[in-house]
């Protein structure tokens, strides 16, 4: 079972908060707002989409080319044809973009294409995979293992930075439980835990957590009140087509009402004493 | 299982959100804030913190007299004495009262003693218990189940409901899952999901859901943000020495940065559209 | 949390293993055979399934008369009623029987009629209810919550013990888990498990802890491989038309070939060294 | 979620059962029993806990050369030079030998030092991995994920066998749930489970399934009452000095005890009808 001496590095005793600096904005200060199709299908969908989660208020772009799924026979995703497209598409929008990495052989050439390389749920403990990306110095969204306690989680963030990667965001994601309403269960509580341990920035996936649009705008909400530092949601232009999570993606409609509704919390909370 | 067969009277499909009076207070309308000791121990300590909390913004008093406790060597409470001191201490200050009630043969005679009937985690499925609560017109606080889904949840209110009384107020408490960071996961995706299957009103509690002083404030404000209708947590004068959760117990100067801060939240998110 | 002050009277160390005896057998020491419908529902049928499951090899009689329904509008049982019949199977066939009791205002006059009250699941921390039967000298057949430690169950036994009644006999049945090809998941680790910190019997539910009559042979097996000192199933001559369970039931042929299993393993087990 | 459709080429309908042959071993027809360390250490202890597993009855050797350890500060295993060493071993006593690929770009070489490649629990999702060893003809132990369901776990059998490897054992070792007086909670309603879903052998694993030296025994014998193929444990001349694992690692004394109880009860199953 992991302990605090193996978390020297991420533990958060006496050390200032990291802020990790993509673009112009500053992770861990400023509030991120990420935004995107689940799966990235074709170069007009993902400008289309980029373009209006950007006017809605994103300052993130994210956008799926290598796609973890339970089924072989699920869409795989467009590989390095989709990573053309979301570095494209960032470039047009000015929106830094994020992709998940799923083999160590891909870290290196993908850090061409991508400002944030993300580690997924399944691979929250793919040592080899953690110990690569730690080689680069490219920011890495961490999400937590859907069965992962807080400390297995901060180990694994551990891996990064003892390779010499300091550049970490973790994001809470849900946990796996006994619950069926919702597809995983959101741990808030994360939120404040993670910052009582760790210096990190840390942010939530209001999306995967519940699996249900009906719950993102009061999940993303909760999110902000117990002081993560951004969100990061699914948005198509057309959900209902989606080839991946099309239950929890909104439109950019309703992105544009979270999105309004977030960042206005967000200036609540920084005056909240 | 259950299904949406099994909660026609809970259920929120085209009915006006419930609303409970209890004494001025509208439970469902206005925000609720609970607190008091885990157990009542004394009338000094309770008269103490009842105008402790009442001074910091609590509308209601909590405190247990019979105590669920897991080994049969701690602290059972005071019973019929504790319902006693705490009936005199919400006389004093005006604040009506909760405490929890574990026996079918306590149901009727502790109507005369508290405003609300608490029915605890442990016994969200004792039927016995719901039904006599039923045939009250007490309302009824029903904690869910560490281990119940939320049909089954709803399924035990619906027990209450047919029985007769309308009065059921819904508290999530946190889930029991892996992680041994926190005590329970504290599910606050509960509150918008009860929201849209229910008309009962919903409330959060932090203590129990996380186990952590530390992270009382957080969660209470993500349970604003979340859009509950009230929060229930333990306050006493000497938390270190409580007889029971000392742990999550907040000092009256901590409950009153916390509720401070929690009614302000609401204020802003009554306004925020 | 639990811990091994609190289970003193229910903890091995250096104590002999105890031995119930209810009618001629011997339970810890005897295989307990535990066969019947999950609710009475008339006599005809209960003295059908009483015989054969007598003739299969069952050694005690199993049956609800108060049943614990997640709806209000399931069968809740015959009361009263049932537990005259099967009172009556009892009698007829010579096997001892065994029901669930839901309400301390029922421990003492249902002793006229069963000979092992059983506690349910979800009463296992239904502490008042643990306090009545422990007044009593009935032996007592405490279900493991679904939701429970090895250590929180054993504590709750602790309460019947220490109330001043000797006689309990554990039985695993499942916990709830994130699985849902299973009903709950059997955790048979509970038995050596059990072994080595109590001196109490402990017998095996594959019914409910599988929720799937093609995983009852198998698992009933492995709970003897595993050193239970019993199981417990589920028997109806129509599982189809069943009141309750009808998934997990088997009927009177399919038993009668568990049975002569379960009694062959257990032979060779006790030979085994 | 994962469906029927997802597993066509694993699932059971109407085919033959699989049998795997390595060596003179008929996996899926002979009862399989892998012994050895967690870590291989030097060339000196593996050869002589070889000869010691392979006199108490094994006929598979095991050993950890890349170690997935939570901490990065853990030993990770000594590598190739661990490989060359358990080939060794395995030469020396005739047993093909087992040890686990964490990363791509390892299938290929080390198909040249193993009998079979081992998929952890935290890989049973890492699906480059699935495919990279479904590229080629080597036998696959996959491990069920600690968080993941059977239709999960078999999904991620079909990633291998869809990319041409028909040869996937599984191994069941344990899930992760609430408790917390084992590691994890092995679940053997997986074996009768998985034996009805689909034609492919499946072994247990009761060391990592319990975190337990004294439940092993118990449930090594209950996986054979299950129908299991086989199991998996760990074994160390010297426990409490092997640098992984110490709590559930037997001693060759012990190993040699649950061998032949477990070959002798494996006997007594097949003529059990």
């Amino acid at each position: 079972m992991a302990n605090m001496n193996d978390i020297k590095l991420v533990s958060g005793l006496s050390k200032k908060a990291t802020v990790i600096q993509v673009g112009l904005l500053k992770i861990g200060l400023d509030f991120v707002v990420i935004a995107g199709p689940c799966s990235i299908e074709n170069e007009g969908q993902t400008v289309e989409i980029a373009r209006a989660v950007k006017a809605a208020g994103a300052n993130m772009l994210r956008g799926g080319a290598f796609k973890p799924r339970t089924s072989p026979y699920a869409f795989q995703g467009l590989g390095l044809k989709g990573l053309k497209i979301l570095a494209k598409a960032g470039k047009e929008t000015g929106l830094p973009v994020v992709s998940e990495v799923l083999d160590t052989r891909d870290v290196s050439w993908m850090g061409e294409y991508v400002d944030i390389l993300q580690i997924g749920t399944r691979n929250m403990q793919n040592f080899p995979l953690l110990k690569e990306v730690g080689k680069t110095q490219k920011p890495v969204l961490l999400k937590r293992g859907m069965h992962s306690t807080l400390l297995e989680w901060l180990s694994s963030a551990e891996y990064i930075l003892n390779a010499g990667n300091a550049n970490v965001i973790l994001c809470e994601r849900g946990i796996r439980t006994f619950e069926t309403y919702t597809r995983n269960t959101l741990d808030l509580s994360a939120v404040p835990a993670i910052k009582e341990l760790s210096h990190l920035p840390i942010i939530v996936d209001p999306a995967h957590g519940t699996g249900r649009i009906s719950l993102i705008s009061a999940m993303s909400l909760a999110a902000v009140a117990a002081g993560a530092d951004g969100i990061i949601v699914e948005v198509h232009n057309n959900p209902q087509a989606a080839l991946s999570d099309s239950d929890q993606t909104l439109t950019p409609e309703q992105f544009s009402v979270v999105a309004r509704k977030v960042l206005s919390l967000r200036s609540f909370m920084e005056k909240l004493n």
